[in-house]
């Protein structure tokens, strides 16, 4: 049986902050939006819709989780909540926080901006943050 | 008690498909692309997190089922599950099929290019043929 694991360009474009039940909870390494991404770690799931029902029940739990986390800890006007893989095809889901004066308001954040990579001691105190947010 | 009403951008925009047990099955008037909405029926609510653990154990079934509808009618490469609501506050899901020829692949849907409104006997068409796809 095939075995999970993450795609490169998740690998390569995010940092690993958790391991949740069901999902790889990543930090997108975008220092434009606070940017969560889940990737449930199962094999083969390229599609919201792939996810067997119980595990839509755990990912659904997990999407608010790091919403909550997110806007506990950023207090954001709006969380975005999105399952594309255009790019990618591993399913993963984006939870972003974002902010009326955030630099693509109103628009979503896939392919509007370089991404603008965190400073290492920025990085690891918001990975810290983050942690301590999820409790 | 407030009562939920549809946000008046989604009603000049999509056209009614269902009344399923969560949400309001809607269809986005915008030939470019087979796209579905999904507006949960419960007034207040703003962001995917705001669902109450029940309903989102129902929001994901709903997803599905869009989802699974879409696959069938339309065979698409991938299918794109989104809340955003940066510009129409009250929660909605977009479920979109996509194709690597489409007009924005593999770009986001949203803001790319200008609706383009189907014809009245093509859109009578597809949400026949939807209501049969969801059985």
């Amino acid at each position: 049986m095939a075995e999970f694991s993450l795609h490169s360009e998740l690998a390569a474009n995010c940092v690993p902050v958790a391991t949740w039940s069901l999902s790889e909870l990543l930090l997108c390494n975008d220092a434009n939006y606070p940017w969560l991404v889940l990737v449930p770690a199962q094999p083969g799931l390229r599609d919201f819709h792939d996810l067997p029902p119980d595990d839509m029940v755990s990912v659904g739990r997990e999407i608010s989780r790091a919403s909550q986390a997110l806007v506990e800890l950023f207090a954001p006007d709006k969380v975005n909540v999105a399952a594309l893989g255009n790019v990618v095809p591993q399913l993963h889901i984006h939870v972003v926080a974002r902010f009326t004066r955030d630099l693509a308001w109103p628009s979503p954040v896939w392919g509007f901006a370089p991404p603008k990579a965190y400073a290492s001691d920025v990085l690891d105190a918001r990975i810290a943050d983050l942690r301590l947010a999820f409790g």
